[in-house]
C-alpha cells in the first residue's frame, strides 16, 4: 500500500499557479518564445550584478551563508531599518508560502481580492486554510472599502494585498493602504506584496517603516532582473523574524544568488534605467492600444492589461499570439478575465508583440464582419 | 497586538540546525576559515558545469523552468525511470521539508536514528510531528536491528535512514536495507537520503529502481561540487511526485543550478575523478589518526570522524581548531559525541588541519602532563 499523504494534504486539489514558458513552447512545438507573459525583465540583471555571479561561481561548492548577513545588513542600510527586521528567501512565492504556514493554522481563514497574484492563494489551499475575497473594481484596482469592511465583519486571520497589484497592474494609494492597515481587527496580519513597486515611480504607495501587524515583501525579481535566482526578503518586527527563524529552511537561498542580489542593490543608477525603460515601453503600449481602439488598464508595474471584448476573446488571443510565438497571460478572474496582460519587453519584442497583437485582432474582425 | 503564529509553529523551539562558518568566522574575528565543517566539496563544480553557469547568467531575468524537464529528463535516463519519477527541489533540506509536509501530521511520529542528519529531525519539529529515535552502534553505525524492531512494533509514519550516514560517514549494506524497507509496515513511509552515495565506490548500498513505499533523495551538493546552488532530486513513484505537485513551491529552483546540474551530471569523468581524490584524502586522515593515535569512523563519505577521549574533549578541539582559522563540526549525539567531523579537504587544506590538529593534541597533551 502506497504510503498516504496527511488527511489536509490529501484534501488539496492538483493546482498549477502557473504553466510555465518552457512548457508552453513544447506544446505548440517551437524551441522557444518571446516572453511577455511572466512579468521578468526583458532588461536583464545589471552588469555589475552579472560580473559579480560569474565571479562567484567556481565557488559554488560552498553552502551560502544561511543567515545572508551581507544582504540582510545592505537591505537593513537602504530601508532604515535593523538585519533582524529582515528575512531572505527564495523569491516572494518561498515567503508566501513560509508566512501562510506560520501564521495561518488549517481551517483559519485569509483574506484577499479575488484573481490576484495567485500563489497567495495557493499556500493558504495548500495549508489547509480557507480563502475569503471581495472582488475587484469595474477598472481592475483593489477594492479597499470591501478588504476593509470584510476584514472588520470577519476577522480573517491574514489580509494579503498586492500593490501594485498583478495581474491588473493598478496601484492603491499610500492613504488607502494605510486606512485598511490602520482599521485591521486585532490578531489580523497584513500581508503587503511589493514585488513591482521598483516601477511605481514618483506615486507614494506606504510608508516606509516596520509596523507591528504587517510584513511587507519586496523582490529581485522584477526590476533587478534576478528573477531565476530566486532571491526576494520580507521586512517586519524581530518577533516575526525571530519566529521564522524556527521554522525556515535555513539553506534554501542560492549562495550566487546572494552574491548577485548584493551587486545589484548597489547599482543603483542601473535599476533606475531599467524603471525609466519600463515607463517608456507602458506609455507604448498604451499608445498601441489607443491605435488599436483597445482599452488598457492604468499599469505602475512592468506589463499591462488590454481589455478585449469578453473572456472568451481574451482566451483565444493568449492563443493567438502562442501560436505567432509570443507568450503573455490573461487575468483568471473577473472583471478583468477579458484582459491580456503583457509584459513590457525590449523595443523589438513591443515591436514582436504589436505586430503580432495587430494581425491577431486583424484576423478575428475580418472572420467577424464575414 | 502582534498577529499570533499558528499554536503548532508557536510550540515549536527556537533552534538552528547549523551555525554557518560565515557567522563563526565572525565569531573569532576572522575573514574567512578553512572549510572543513560542511561536507562541501573541496574541488569545486565541473569545468563544464562552471562554464554552462557562467554563460546562463546573463538570462537570470528569467524563471527557471518549474518543471525542471531537461534536468528531470537526463535524470530520468541515468537512474532507468521516467520523469514522472522525479522531483526537483532547493536542496535535500527542501525536499525532506516537502515529504514531512506532505505525509507527516501533526503528532504523528517520524524514526529515525539518534543524532542522524539534523535537517529531517528539525522539519519533523517543525511540522508538529512526533520524533521516535534509536541508538547508533557503539562504532557510529546506524542500528538497522533496532530501526527495523521498533518501526515494526511502533507502525510509525516516516522512517529516516541517511545512507551513507552523516554524521557518522558508516554505510548500511544493501541487505539490510532491503530488510529494513521489506519490513515496514504497511502505511509506513521510507525515506531514503543519498547525499553521500557518490563516494560509496563499488559497495552496493541499494538497488536501484522505484519502490512503491520509498522516497530516495540525491543531491548535487556533494560530489558534484554545487551545494551552493541549491539543487538535488528525489525518486518515487508517480503518484508521490504528483502529491508533491499540489503543494511544493513550482518556482523554488533557481534557474543557473538547473543548467549547472545538467552540464555536471554530464560530465561523468570529473565526479568520477572527485570520488578518486576524495578517497585519497580519506585514506590520508585515516592514516593522519593512526599516527596521531586518534581511532576514525568507517568513512564511505567526504569527511571523516575522528574519536577523541570525551565529548569535552571533542567540543574543546572543534574551539581548538576554529581558533587556528579551521572550521570542523561533531556530532551532537552519543556514541558519537566524543568525534570531530572532518571534510576531505584539498591536499593544502588537509595539510593544514593535519598539523592544527597535531598542535592542537600536543597543546592538551602537554597541559594534561603537566
Amino acid at each position: 500500500m502506497i504510503p498516504r499523504p496527511t488527511p489536509q494534504v490529501d484534501a488539496v486539489p492538483a493546482s498549477t499557479p502557473f504553466v510555465a514558458p518552457e512548457a508552453l513552447a513544447r506544446r505548440v512545438g517551437r524551441d522557444s518564445l518571446v516572453r511577455l507573459g511572466a512579468n521578468e525583465s526583458a532588461f536583464g540583471p545589471s552588469p555589475r550584478a552579472i560580473a559579480a555571479m560569474q565571479a562567484a561561481l567556481p565557488l559554488t561548492s560552498w553552502y551560502g551563508d544561511p543567515e545572508s548577513r551581507d544582504l540582510r545588513e545592505a537591505l537593513a542600510e537602504r530601508h532604515g531599518c535593523a538585519f533582524e527586521n529582515i528575512v531572505v528567501g527564495a523569491g516572494i512565492d518561498d515567503l508566501l508560502g513560509l508566512c501562510v504556514r506560520t501564521f495561518l493554522a488549517p481551517g483559519e481563514t485569509a483574506l484577499t481580492t479575488r484573481g490576484t497574484y495567485p500563489t497567495f492563494t495557493y499556500h493558504v489551499i495548500g495549508y489547509g486554510g480557507t480563502l475569503a475575497t471581495v472582488d475587484a473594481k469595474a477598472d481592475g484596482s483593489v477594492d479597499i472599502d470591501a478588504l476593509l469592511a470584510t476584514a472588520v465583519a470577519t476577522g480573517p486571520k491574514i489580509v494579503y494585498l498586492a500593490n501594485p497589484d498583478n495581474p491588473s497592474g493598478t496601484i492603491a494609494g499610500a492613504a488607502d493602504v494605510e486606512r485598511l492597515r490602520a482599521a485591521l481587527p486585532v490578531g489580523t496580519l497584513f500581508v503587503l506584496d511589493e514585488a513591482y513597486v521598483d516601477f511605481v515611480g514618483t506615486t507614494p504607495i506606504v510608508a516606509e517603516g516596520i509596523v507591528e501587524n504587517t510584513i511587507r515583501m519586496r523582490t529581485f525579481s522584477k526590476a533587478y532582473g534576478l528573477a531565476g535566482a530566486r532571491i526576494a526578503y520580507a521586512l517586519a518586527t524581530p518577533e516575526i523574524i525571530a519566529t521564522f527563524e524556527k521554522i525556515r529552511l535555513h539553506f534554501g537561498v542560492n549562495r550566487t544568488a546572494q552574491i548577485g542580489a548584493l551587486a545589484a542593490l548597489a547599482d543603483r543608477s542601473y535599476t533606475a534605467d531599467v524603471a525609466a525603460e519600463v515607463a517608456r515601453g507602458r506609455d507604448e503600449y498604451v499608445a498601441l492600444g489607443r491605435d488599436l481602439e483597445i482599452p488598457t488598464l492604468a499599469s505602475f508595474t512592468n506589463f499591462v492589461c488590454f481589455r478585449l471584448a469578453s473572456q472568451a476573446h481574451a482566451e483565444a488571443m493568449v492563443g493567438a499570439l502562442l501560436e505567432r510565438g509570443i507568450f503573455v497571460r490573461k487575468p483568471g478572474a473577473p472583471p478583468i478575465d477579458d484582459c491580456i496582460r503583457v509584459t513590457v519587453g525590449t523595443s523589438s519584442e513591443r515591436a514582436a508583440f504589436a505586430a503580432a497583437f495587430a494581425e491577431a485582432l486583424d484576423t478575428r474582425r475580418e472572420k467577424a464582419t464575414r
